[in-house]
């Protein structure tokens, strides 16, 4: 299912090489300041463009088709479209008998009997985050005063992460990173123990993001090194602030009112200039690959406004039932 | 919601010391050979009792109040109830004022008005996940020829598990742990892109569990620190396997034929026997807090058959839409 | 799926001879006053032991068995417990080889490859609706101030319902009937355009009542009859009062302010003191068959509290996302 | 929530006079084959120009915008969606302190606090039928041998549809009328008992059709006035065949192999060129209201198509999870 959310829900959908990308939001409230324009920034953080990201060229400019009227959403649904022009078709018709390792191209054939497009990972591809972060720009707005912030922490085990992109760079190889997000201001309360624990909520989104491999809140995998006398957070008031934020601000699935902090582990951008072995599932041999095109050098430097995206998702949910 | 899962769908209920917890398993399909006796091996794993695990004694046998007839499921709702016997509510009634820290007595009573069952965590006690391993035999059994197994590799930084619980009852105190789940025989396609992603599934269900802060898939927070060329998996024959498994199993949020690995941060057990500092919220002032009553030194033992649980849970219903 | 509503969401499950049936409400806020007694006038309502209805006389008493505290709901699941006493199983053996007329024991049988419990209709039996009637409680404890009345406006033609059963008697024949429900004080502004209208959400929760096999809303039927002069409802005041109610009190969908109305068709019940003709799928030839055991003559006189009892469901769901 | 289904899932967005109306589908198998083409025949049909339905021309042609590739559907999200050209958005401004009789505007104009699109209905306008008519396509592509037919049988009261129509163009009146839609060639066993009964599933999208007010099974509302020895049918022959179709073709919310038939109640077009009676909602005033534009005289014309759409939409759903 494409979708996610139980009352402020979203639906992706679109190609990398389609006619567009785009995303449904159902249960969006009514009275929402939005226009075009207010999702340039966030849509800028994601974009390519810069040094280590791939030089494709696409405007990605939303078009608002539904949902929007003098400037204000409806309460109906909100429908955002991005039309793809700088579409290159031919460059992956190969990968049908040989797929790029790391890639989805071999279980996307699987799974939908070789009908799937397969240009540009198709309906797999990063490009389906665009309509993430759109939505995510909304969902800020309706989760007020509810600061969001995510950021690169690390690539490739190096916190000088210039210094890990340029090498990767030169030797023609891609690298991983490390995001963390900061979500401030939140109320105590959201979340609902098990299912709909903030951690599964959070996870769940979060790993619909292409190239995620982990995610850990508070101390994360560290608590698992630790004694309960260290991981305690100690209340030290009457709204329930820690003195310690181990829990990452996350108490039995709920919020507890102190800072939500989790962290996610990208891997390194399948697509590498150099040569790899794989497989030739048509003539069943080995094969040497060289994936050309256009590539990230480290797609986590593009994942930070995503992940603020699925966040807010997420508790521009929970508000709508709290 | 207490709910999970889309065709096979399970819903989890009760209380620490009310008079019962258990599971309702929408979505079962009939013919599966059921009876009360199945459930036992997979509840004595979980069970308390053994070195290191609370001492409190509960029979923990599963009573099939609904979905079984002469033995096999019927194809109705499942409904397993296990009736609380060894209450002792007492334990639990300074907690109102004075949470414990590490646990859900703060956010549980700002979420619900002070209406919650306070009494050993009530609804959010760990207890409930004797739900979640009813409904896992019942999962493992729909998925019949995989194989799911989790187990304990590591807790309080050392993979000498015995000696690090030793340390714990030596000095009062808790610890955390790692587990990790491998699954095999599974089919190449289960899962969808994005949202229904086996990671985002997987990471649902598991972040339902208590005391879990992490989770990540085949090499995880390492893949963070690779390059492309370390990090992609080179198919070595036409079934798609793969000659490392970086992925864990995992391409594009879908099966891709190879084992399924992924680890599971596990907190330190919240309540300890040594004196904590804690908040009074009635006095308004520090209060030192001695939580009594029976305890696990480490939650982290007993977490493995629920890992393999949830994950039999994910599975049996991503087999009832394939 | 035996699930209704998205937040405020009730499962039901059971076999009418099996351990028990019953109810699990997810969903409910905290603070609700519940104990089993509250139960006891609607469950009364909807018993049978009254002339015309099945001698089958059964305790109906519920047990509470997670959700409820000190009084209260908690906001954790409640489960609602009604254990089966007066079992006959030995009635029903015989209608595995030759299904009754207007039963479902033959789709039932297809349906799940013959593993259903058969006995007494099982999970398809009328006994399920206890679970809606416990749930329909506190639902209308939820929908404070609405009102609820639904009764029985006609049996077999006749608005003399007394004479009816009693012709009903005589001829060891069952006659159907049309319940009329009134839903008095609810807000403008409640249900969703398309696919959450409120005419959408009650009949879909309406013909989950066994025997119903029509609904209409306001005019209903005759509204198909009617001129737009005719029909159109004129507003006469600023509340959105109308001067008529051929819209039922629901305008696109939506709830506008007037009384809600509708009606249901019961069926006349499905077993009956005749003898009927059906077929022997065993023996592959026709069969005749007698239907021993309790009926009830008028299903249609029990159906009045449970169509209450599914409209309060909608609404406290409803509520819960305004 | 503007959705639909749990596999084949549909979503339906737009407003009558905005730039688009359209659907997504989520949970379409691979492989069917779709082009823009095969829309024109469903479309013609729920098309307005022919007499008696309003004289508004659009192309109403359908641009495929993710889903495709190649002729085929891929498995990923399907979105259609509709440009708007013919709007005439002045018509409709005089409705914001004067609702029509009949329509959504106040209601609208209540729950979204002002900010709905008021303009010719906005997103309650009958327009949204283009997305379910669209959707319904693809459905009974996957549908495959099942036939589904449904036709207008009786206007304001009358056979003789013509006739009706032309007395009410003369009248400058409206007029209601009743659908009677029929699927064959079902299997036995699709639904669920209770909540997923097939009645409760098409009634459910039925309903989410703009103007209908009922719906009826088989027998129906002449099922409440027979008695059991009438209305019971008899099976005929293994294959669960029955003399007479009294249950229009579901036992216990099960298809029984029988023909299914329903018939729905559609109230006369809300504008009608009358002067009206209303409210002016401002001024605090009774008002006449005179609604310009265009309509049509008879809704229930143009709805048969689309019930054909939203029968064939539950049921591509429901051989998703058979």
């Amino acid at each position: 299912m494409n979708s996610f959310g139980r009352i402020f829900r979203i639906h992706i959908f679109g190609e990398s090489h389609g006619k567009s990308v785009g995303v449904l939001v159902d249960g969006c409230p009514p009275g929402i300041s939005i226009c075009e324009s207010d999702f340039l920034p966030d849509l800028q953080r994601r974009k390519s463009g810069t040094k280590g990201t791939t030089p494709r060229i696409e405007e990605d400019l939303p078009e608002i088709v539904s949902g929007v009227f003098n400037g204000f959403s409806t309460g109906a649904p909100l429908t955002i479209l991005f039309r793809n022009s700088n579409t290159k078709p031919s460059d992956y018709s190969q990968f049908k008998s040989v797929p790029r390792p790391g890639h989805a191209d071999f279980v996307a054939s699987q799974k939908f009997n070789k009908f799937q497009d397969f240009r540009g990972g198709g309906h797999f591809s990063g490009r389906l985050t665009l309509g993430l972060v759109a939505a995510g720009v909304v969902a800020k707005k309706i989760c007020k005063n509810i600061t969001f912030e995510a950021k690169l922490i690390e690539a490739a085990g190096n916190t000088d992460i210039e210094a890990a992109i340029e090498k990767a760079m030169k030797t023609k190889d891609s690298v991983g990173g490390i995001v963390e997000c900061r979500i401030g201001n939140l109320p105590v309360g959201l979340g609902e123990p098990f299912f709909d624990s903030v951690e599964s909520l959070i996870s769940h989104a979060v790993f619909a993001i292409p190239g995620i491999k982990g995610i850990e809140f508070g101390s994360g995998f560290y608590a698992a090194k630790m004694t309960g006398s260290q991981h305690n957070d100690c209340y030290i008031d009457k709204t329930g602030k820690t003195e310690t934020n181990n829990a990452g601000g996350i108490s039995g699935g709920i919020t507890n009112g102190n800072e939500l902090v989790f962290r996610v582990a990208v891997k390194p951008t399948s697509s590498i200039g150099l040569a790899q072995q794989t497989f030739d599932f048509i003539n069943n041999e080995k094969a040497e690959l060289i994936v050309a095109g256009r590539h990230d050098l480290c797609i986590a430097m593009r994942v930070p406004v995503v992940v603020e995206a699925v966040a807010a998702i997420v508790f521009a949910d929970l508000f709508q039932f709290k």
